[in-house]
């Protein structure tokens, strides 16, 4: 009988885990090499774990398409119809490579038609895998995952990442009103563990300015499945495999007002951009 | 015989962790309170470690004086000379009442003359331990801590906290310029912490625009004695217990390049002060 979906994205975090925490463990002897911008890594481990999932799919569901970070997977055609797969083997490499807290997952979706069908989330060390099938819910080890009921942004705690040097400057100009205003700052490096814990309750929202899909499916429809909201900066639905503007990410109850507060930003600081 | 500085902290720490574990498991159950600002925590764990550690200072130095962050220990007389003891009890509490990991620490300094002695920082939940004292070097435990050596600001990962709400706008100006010129940026929400792990070499700088002794005394022992270099934006050293114009704080390699940064940041910046 042929696997489904979710099936086969659950079978692979729990396949793939061990080898994950094993290269952890010796992570000194891990190759790293950066990519065309020096804050950007990539070890064999983020290649070893795209390849066995590639692997995979290919042998369960040979005409899908799979789009993931790493090694000529990262073009896809523009606003794709089909049947896809998205995969960041390693969200969140840097954590990887040096941090105190292990803060790095392996993020798979499945969508087809442009719509997120399921989605699974590893975090290799702590061993919880979240998952979501789109209207099932989204479930953390087995249990219901649920947002916050956080209704005001100075209450809120929201995570944003500065990503790459070489877009900073754009992605400023979302973060300096939010900064003032949010109760809460944090920047974990990995924008999928960011979505899982606002999917959690335990965070309240993620502002970013823009991800490939990889940076943001699997926590996408995990946040959806826990009952957040998840748009552009307009307020406009994302459109993966699409040119999206900004990612804006909460619980429900403060998107209306994380939005306002981006979109003052960015008005108010546009002449940062000359500076 | 009479107890060392570093004795009484290490016997502390050893002493109150199993506590801490203990409410941080059921802290559903613990009261949280806010202080004036929304955004600043209060827990009974708080007030009950502080209130520990003060009793067993008085019990073997009865003429030392304690500062710490909560119930009225935060004033201190300015430029005091004396003996003293400064304490965060959970610094970090809004990750103590909400996070995914568990970012929070107890930091215990000793001071004489204004000169930091001894230090230890407690992470209750790892149980990962960090002790210095002046001149012997510092150890996370047991071990040799000893800073990274990169040598450029572009290569590093530089820690920063936003803190309370109310001072954010006068903080943004120190971070703006590292924000962009920087590897890599996160926000753990303890200071301490981040002190440690650039004293642990798996962070490489950490930048405030003031903090208070309780939020980094423990921390600049450790990070001075693991090799690093914490002064005021000008370069000048911290005065304990004085008015610091900024806490910037590195492997000492790249501080002179971090320096600069910020100031050039301060510079170029400070009409947002009026925006």
């Amino acid at each position: 009988m042929k696997k489904t979906e979710i099936e086969l994205i659950k079978e692979f975090m729990g396949e793939i885990s061990s080898y994950i925490v094993d290269m952890y463990k010796k992570k000194e002897e891990v190759t790293v090499s950066t990519k065309k911008d020096e804050t950007d890594f990539l070890t064999e481990v983020d290649l070893f774990v795209q390849k066995s999932f590639v692997k995979r799919v290919k042998a369960e569901f040979p005409d899908d398409i799979v789009v993931g970070e790493e090694a000529g997977l990262s073009n896809y055609p523009e606003n794709y119809e089909g049947r896809a797969w998205i995969i960041d083997p390693i969200d969140g490499t840097a954590n990887f490579v040096r941090s105190y807290f292990p803060a790095f997952v392996v993020a798979v979706a499945f969508a087809n038609k442009r719509e997120l069908l399921s989605s699974g989330v590893l975090v290799p060390i702590t061993g919880d895998m979240f998952f979501a099938e789109k209207g099932s819910g989204a479930f953390g080890n087995g249990n219901r995952m649920q947002v916050s009921k956080k209704e005001r942004l100075s209450e809120s705690c929201i995570h944003l990442d500065f990503g790459k040097r070489s877009l900073r400057k754009e992605r400023l100009l979302y973060f300096i009103e939010p900064l003032l205003t949010v109760g809460q700052v944090r920047c974990m490096g990995s924008a999928i563990l960011s979505l899982v814990q606002v999917s959690l309750g335990i965070a309240d929202g993620y502002v970013h300015a823009s991800l490939r899909p990889w940076d943001y499916a699997s926590g996408q429809l995990i946040l959806e499945e826990a009952g957040g909201k998840i748009t552009q900066t307009d307020g406009s639905p994302l459109q993966l495999f699409g040119d999206n503007k900004g990612i804006i990410a909460s619980n429900g109850y403060i998107h209306e007002e994380l939005l306002q507060v981006i979109n003052k930003s960015l008005e108010k600081y546009e002449e940062l951009r000359r500076i």
